[in-house]
């Protein structure tokens, strides 16, 4: 825990966000978008998800702006448009200026109209599913949110890395208790973690990953060089063509429903000098359509309860709902800064001098 | 597999659902209603899920009728409706007719309004949740269909018995290729599969059930005086606490939207003599919302087939997408006879003895 601890330093919300944008304005991306990417990206590290934060700043962001595969400064045009539905193209830019705008037009139906849905195509990588899908809960609404990625991950029976890592996102409102956000990786654990566990030179765990000829591993660098396995593992036994129904439902819904590139048309993680491709889907469902909000949020909460107060199985302290972690964390790190591991401190220390901005997150 | 292939006798579909049809009739159910149901538990066993067809004939229909705990001809009625949203109440009747009314309502609203949205509560066990999505299929609509169920899983680091299986279905329109159906229990597997493996004196696999004291169990029936696991199986390590998420989702969706009851408020499976109180949810998205359809149903099979031609694993045949194998058991039951297990054909002449109506499926 020590050594945890001090790997650590604190920086505070608003000078992590004031830094990225900068950041990301010295790459030529405008002021708005700049600042709809660092609200993303420090949300990710608020909620505790450090791999989706400003660690990715430089390669996910500034790095492929700068190698000329990603648009710092795309034009967007609207596809398809109708009361309930909006179908955006995002013309190789970020994507969470892209995301945030689709969702928030969506969310701007469904107060009309109810319910309705959204895709963005010719995207990048958007950040947190959950960040979209939050977006619902203040508006009283249900929030939906999915992407693809980059192909990680093998179908069940199969070996040929097919999939990205497709997440999930639902978001619903409570009164009292803090909101109900799930959002989910479609594979059993994100690419990220197997490189953490190659540079700790630590065995995998079993449901993870296949190496290159299929074979269930637990070694992490035949793993990154084979697939993911999809939520629920390797073959059926344990599920593992539910999470793989997911992964590719996710698939549908962000590029074929959208008219992105899906399946094999997207990049593997070694294509790094391929625009993203990446497609998004929103939804939102107006509380009221189907029941009185309060009435509703009343009963979520009393849902809530009755889990996090139910019996916990041997050595585990009480039992959580999803997003209840992350919310606490958020409320944390608001109050005594977001711990950013020193690496990455180091890191961005680097992107500044390099962007010639200056460095100036610290708590 | 000769074992297994003199277990079963043959019947046809129509010979199959007429006797449904006439044994729920004596029992008081109407014409109209009996038909849809016979239609949903037909279809199961079409579609080779013998979990979720007329083997459930007594003990979750005919039974509950006889025993007065489900209203064989109940009045249902319009809690909300909206042009795309529509709310009913079950009147504690049987669940089918109640949920394909209630999607059919929804596919009309999302005919005129794009997407629209459904839910039932104080409903009884609706069959399987795909039969509902897949409804959308002809109207070349993306149908979504969940429903709660009799409380059998506990939570990610719980011990109490907190949720059902609580599926998730979503059917997806394609050209040439079958539909993608994707319809999956949020547990890891179902509690009949326990309930087989203790017939059959079988241990269990690892990632399906925890015992009475939240221990991971591989006995059957120290399992069934447990909890089923979420997908992804016992704490977090494989993910269980995504199909935790996606149960507690459904239960929200279902139960919470529309004002029936949620969590501990559901019945055990001791409680036999318990109304169901199940609540069900439902989606419609017109897929010219957002994409021409014939385009997307031409990227559909183009996805569904790159995912079947796709490398295997090593002693895996062929990958699959979802729904193709009920696809497939679907056409071939339908030429050569619905395969009907001794023991169930067995209880169906029993029953057919016990309500005077004639037995008389055999193909």
């Amino acid at each position: 825990m020590n050594d945890a601890a001090t790997a650590y330093r604190l920086a505070t919300e608003t000078k992590l966000k004031d830094f990225t944008v900068r950041i990301l304005a010295s790459a030529g991306v405008p002021p708005d978008d700049a600042a709809i990417v660092a609200d993303v990206l420090v949300a990710a590290d608020l909620r505790g998800i450090e791999s989706h934060g400003v660690a990715r700043l430089e390669s996910f962001y500034v790095g492929r702006i700068r190698s000329g595969i990603l648009a710092p400064a795309a034009t967007t045009s609207v596809v398809r448009e109708t009361p309930t539905s909006l179908v955006v193209d995002a013309g190789n830019g970020l994507g969470h200026p892209a995301a945030k705008r689709t969702m928030l037009g969506v969310l701007d139906k469904a107060a009309t109209a109810g319910v309705a849905f959204g895709a963005v195509r010719n995207s990048n990588h958007f950040g947190i599913a959950g960040y979209y899908a939050m977006l619902a809960l203040e508006r009283d609404m249900i929030g939906i949110a999915s992407t693809n990625s980059v192909r990680y991950a093998a179908p069940t029976y199969g070996k040929d890395v097919m999939l990205g890592t497709n997440p999930w996102a639902y978001a619903i409102p409570a009164s009292d208790e803090p909101p109900f956000v799930l959002d989910f990786a479609t594979t059993t654990v994100p690419r990220g973690r197997l490189e953490v566990f190659e540079r700790k030179e630590t065995p995998l765990a079993r449901g993870w990953a296949i190496d290159a000829n299929g074979e269930e591993t637990l070694d992490p660098a035949a793993a990154l060089s084979g697939a993911l396995l999809p939520l629920g593992g390797l073959g059926t036994e344990r599920g593992g063509h539910k999470g793989y129904g997911l992964g590719l439902l996710a698939d549908v819904m962000c590029a074929v429903l959208s008219g992105g590139p899906s399946g094999t048309a997207l990049p593997l993680p070694n294509d790094a000098d391929e625009p993203g491709k990446i497609s998004h889907f929103f939804g939102a469902i107006r509380i009221d359509a189907l029941r009185d909000p309060a009435e509703f949020k009343r009963d979520v909460d009393r849902e809530l309860r009755a889990f996090k107060r139910s019996r916990t199985t041997p050595d585990c302290e009480r039992v959580y709902v999803a997003g209840e972690i992350e919310y606490e964390k958020t409320e944390r790190h608001r109050r005594s800064g977001i711990p950013v591991h020193a690496k990455v401190w180091a890191a961005l220390e680097r992107l500044a001098s390099a962007c010639d901005v200056p460095f100036d997150v610290e708590r």
